[in-house]
């Protein structure tokens, strides 16, 4: 395989969709440092991994040793909701959104290297051209071809309000990779229509049109749903190490896999090769401590990979309590004791009387680590005792 | 009737819809002087009489003690068309437009007060609003809103394209009535439209909204057409005093009153009793020489109005023969006598042989003032003579 194939499989790597390949075969070919943009938002600082695949595949750039250029879209930030009815996106202003931009760097230099990163702002060119710039960039779309868009047409259709500038928002993105002259833009699968117009926009200025590399949005702990802060079904990247650990050790093997491609900087090689060992009979469950050790170092360092994962096998390979266990004191009310099904339930421990029998029958309930089988077990008044439910919940009970 | 009833009849004189009239009268009831906004293209400087309707209507105002804001559309100039489609319309220059501001205001100035006109410039407010304030006013009105436009919504329809700063012209209409604090915008039917457009933007921006005053659009000299340079039906306020007389004079009796009404400044039951003498009997022809000359007055001075009536009166009531007529010479060829419908034809006085015939069977053709009667009379080579055809074609005619 030649440096060039070689090259493509890793920037083709977890990605959804390139267009156009034989463009962009052609330009790595030049052999010249190309220039990948990518676009973020710079009102919502705090990355989650789900953020970070866009990030990772810039990264896979830089280490091609092509010039990443990372623009945080401050102009459009600086309108915030233009039409006042969505009062969570307030205006930033300039202060905050270098504020903004500062805690986005901190977090993207720990996967970019910084040396081979450009920060840009898109308030550099949009301020010089002002409103008839902007309408001079009106005239280069019609109406006809913004409504083909997916959630415009759908919208369109079901009567539901577009507002204009909602059109202007693609062609500014796409003004960018002209004024960015970039040769690539990564964006997710749902901005295939936007970086489209990136390419058109360049045709028109005169600038071989960028290639587009969309990235899937990944999925979140459950499998099911893209990760996202709202669902709860996230690792945030500032979240502490164990935290980080524990989640992406719950997460499926199938999903272990997805997270491989997306997320790990293993070589593709070296990941085929674990799927063979796993197909081979290998536990899976190692591999996953790998994956969790990658990210869990990647954002907290090597030494903190190994303490959580230390702290992992204590917890649940060897049934140990965590030192910050939660307290829980529960009145007995005059009886002589209690079921262990209401110590779960008045705990918290369990959501309801049928989940603490469901997991005291699927054997998932332990009192000072021992396995509860008795569904009706009394518990009485006297020394504290340590209670799990499942993998992860711990409390540290006294009855009085 | 009471003086708010009666400004109220000038200001709808000759006009075709105002909105909303309630609204009207109470600003009128207020007492203050109102700010009258009208809007003009600075890319044709060049004025016919249709584009004085509206200037008229200004004045209107102004008699009235009110406020006159004439608006120069400098920004959209300056933008050109942004399409590049257009080759008839290249953005302008500063100088270009300040060049056509004053040819402008030199012509306007013929109609208006000058010392009761304030001209403005609409990049005095869009070029501090930057890309930024025009993505914000984009943001006021919706795609659907837009397209119920009747000429969008045509074009849509029809799969024509519509470029999306079309959307943005009519949203800078509205916004200028916001810098302006228009009381009440002026503009043509087909603006209607634009129009509403500003009294939404103000109410958006605190102000009470504009009333809207529509007016027709003038027939041209064919009573049929609008009036429009291309279509040569048309009556430029800066040509001599003697083709605006004779052009007026050729129009017919009906569009007569219609010109009275949009084009003249004579009070409005002048015009009735006028209409009840020529209903009585008088000779239409008495009161189309008034217009005439109150138009030529109006652009060139009350002495050109005179000399312009007596230049007319001499050369078709007197059948005298005007001073400039065209020389041509047309050669026999060996023949002894040429027929007058060859020469008629031959000298270019009509287009065929036909028109010839016909011209004199109507009893069009006159020689040396005397009317032909007879289709085949031979004229022989000698001294010069004066050939003239319906009221305002003439030729010296030599035969060799």
């Amino acid at each position: 395989m030649g440096v060039v194939e070689e090259n493509l499989d890793l920037i083709k790597r977890g990605s959804d969709e390139l267009l156009v390949e034989s463009e962009l075969v052609d330009r790595l070919k030049s052999g010249r440092p190309l220039r990948i943009k990518a676009g973020f938002d710079p009102t919502a600082p705090d990355l989650h991994l789900g953020h970070t695949v866009l990030i990772n595949k810039l990264r896979h750039f830089q280490e091609l040793g092509h010039h990443v250029m990372f623009l945080i879209g401050d102009f459009t930030g600086m309108i915030g909701d233009p039409t006042g009815k969505n009062a969570t996106r307030p205006p930033l202003t300039r202060e905050q959104i270098l504020d903004n931009a500062r805690t986005y760097q901190e977090q993207v230099f720990k996967i970019l290297d910084p040396e081979k990163t450009e920060i840009c702002f898109n308030s550099t060119w949009f301020e010089p051209i002002g409103a008839a710039g902007m309408i001079k960039l009106a005239a280069l779309h019609t109406v006809a071809r913004m409504l083909e868009r997916d959630d415009f047409a759908k919208r369109y259709a079901a009567n539901q309000p577009i507002a204009i500038h909602e059109f202007l928002y693609p062609l500014c993105q796409g003004y960018d990779s002209v004024a960015m002259r970039a040769d690539i833009e990564l964006g997710g699968t749902d901005q295939k229509f936007n970086l489209l117009v990136g390419r058109e926009l360049q045709k028109h200025y005169g600038q071989p049109p960028q290639c587009v590399l969309m990235m899937p949005l990944l999925e979140g702990l459950d499998g099911v749903n893209k990760m996202s802060k709202s669902l709860g079904n996230y690792v945030g990247i500032n979240e502490p190490p164990r935290e980080i650990f524990g989640k992406l050790m719950s997460v499926s093997d199938e999903l272990m896999w997805r997270y491989f491609d997306l997320l790990s900087f293993r070589a593709i090689e070296e990941i085929g090769r674990m799927r063979k060992e796993v197909a081979d009979g290998r536990n899976p469950r190692d591999i996953k401590v790998m994956l969790a050790q990658e990210i869990v170092a990647r954002f907290h360092g090597q030494s903190a990979a190994v303490d959580a994962l230390a702290d992992f096998e204590a917890r649940f390979r060897q049934g140990a309590i965590p030192d910050d266990v939660a307290e829980a004191a529960i009145a007995l009310g005059g009886v002589a004791t209690m079921g262990i099904v209401q110590v779960l339930k008045q705990s918290g421990l369990t959501a309801s009387t049928s989940e603490a029998m469901r997991m005291i029958e699927q054997g998932g309930v332990r009192i000072d680590g021992a396995r509860v089988e008795d569904k009706n077990l009394q518990l009485a008044p006297g020394p504290a005792f340590v209670v799990q439910v499942g993998k992860r919940k711990f409390a540290r009970i006294t009855l009085h």
